[in-house]
């Protein structure tokens, strides 16, 4: 017999509790972790009748993080699934809808809301939250040395990439725009070098990564028919615009030989063995004095 | 003397680490809790020269989840404040930018990219992740009843209620559109109605909400002026298009002599005193006979 369920993923109002710039007397009860009050994230609930299936009544920008606190919520079919059947927006407030950014992935599920709101979905002109005469906006052009922000100086360089996925067009090509860019970055007279995504080692930027002190690169597969094989996605990671870490054509090859301080994988998909510490691929790339990021690996130069 | 300091607050793709619908072999190790996996959340990383100030590099959804795990970003100075001096996005891509949303809340900052990936922002097609090929959109109008849907039915209706936040012009009007729903959700017998924001406690809106088994109500403030008084906003609750708890007006006053089985508040503000177990206010909700949402509360009807 059904009965109907409630879950509540998160309780707390826009930018939830604590709010990620708000010292207000109750918010720094919750960063000094004071016992009498809880964090919570942005105002969701989940309902179900058979406590299989499930309805999203609103997507926070915490939908992710409430998801993984959420057994009942985690997929427990297929290789791709969810017991999330659907959202339900009860406005378009990004509080409500912000979360329908972590619900991609090719997943179907069906979104319900007003007319109004959906027309808001689908304008998407939720980043006018960015209100320009809080935020700034600086354009940055390929090799403008910016800075010092925060002591530090930047300088964006153009790396082989493609345009996001939600603009791809019928034929997606590699190029070296300013699509995609990586970052030189310098403080007391070191220098880190951050390139999340690259579909292409050429010579240019081999050249630039040498003699870095430290280097974040690229980990998203370990070979370039990961996801294919898995059965995941017909997508080879050239064709998302990454460079397989494995391979002839990988980075640990292209790589082995430039002088670089400290060398360190991120951006690294879910598919990737190198997650699975004393995994072969794990091991062989420690081998090749590579390190894997985690969350909170801090590094001083 | 400045020391370049590196951060990892992400080091997975996008999606994350497990991905919410995803039983590939990794992802199942992640969600049995296989100690040879850490989980990881979308791809960023914080800079800084000082310790103090410092710029993040892409804005993972992740976000805010990163802030609360990372004291070096969450505020130490004034009522409203970060650490946070700015971000650069390499790209456009959901799991870089999509943060951005949890960098709301009136906090000045400065954000740097491409004329091509700031574009982005400003056009802010990214909810085109949402594939109309994978993901279907049923707009649902006022009063339309909608289900079985996961074996719940469900029927929105009008509550007063304002435009969302980014879309407000100079003048913000007060009105029951459908612009903000409540919902009132059944199954076996049972009826929630689900309110989290609601700008006035109408008659029609009491008579709707009569005879409910479960109500979630929206919560944010207790007082009207609450934000006002802080010095945290200019807007009161009222402007903000929310009913506070308490005063004459009040959704306490409004529904105490209404037959509800069961009265929860959600939606709440990171400034509202309920936060506080033992609290005059938490104490005076509880003894009116209402509850406070927490993450993680479930109710079974």
């Amino acid at each position: 017999m059904a009965r109907l369920r409630v879950l509540v993923l998160g309780s707390a109002a826009g930018g939830g509790f604590p709010q990620w710039n708000c010292r207000c007397p109750i918010c720094c009860l919750a960063w000094a972790g004071d016992p009498r009050v809880t964090a919570r994230t942005q105002s969701s609930l989940a309902v179900s009748a058979d406590g299989k299936a499930w309805l999203l009544l609103n997507g926070s920008p915490d939908l992710r993080q409430q998801i993984m606190s959420t057994p009942a919520l985690q997929p427990k079919g297929e290789a791709r699934s969810t017991p999330i059947a659907g959202v339900f927006l009860t406005n378009g407030d990004v509080d409500h809808i912000g979360g329908l950014l972590s619900l991609r992935e090719q997943q179907p599920f069906t979104l319900y809301g007003s007319q109004t709101t959906l027309s808001l979905i689908a304008k998407g002109s939720i980043f006018g939250v960015l209100d320009p005469r809080v935020v700034k906006q600086i354009p940055v052009g390929i090799d403008q040395i910016i800075g010092p922000q925060a002591g530090l100086t930047l300088r964006p360089f153009a790396v082989p990439g493609k345009v996001p996925l939600f603009l791809e067009g019928e034929t997606v090509e590699i190029a070296e725009t300013e699509t995609t860019v990586g970052l030189e970055i310098a403080a007391g007279g070191k220098r880190l070098v951050y390139v999340p995504g690259c579909a292409d080692l050429n010579a240019g930027l081999v050249a630039r990564l040498s003699g870095a002190d430290l280097l974040f690169f690229d980990g998203t597969t370990f070979t370039d028919d990961e996801m294919v094989r898995l059965g995941l996605s017909p997508k080879t990671a050239a064709r998302m615009g990454h460079l397989a870490i494995d391979g002839p054509r990988g980075s640990l090859e292209r790589l082995a030989k430039v002088q670089i301080g400290r060398k360190v994988y991120i951006h690294i998909n879910n598919t990737n063995p190198v997650l699975v510490a004393g995994s072969p691929e794990r091991r062989k790339v420690e081998a090749a004095g590579w390190e894997i990021a985690y969350d909170g690996m801090e590094i001083v130069l």
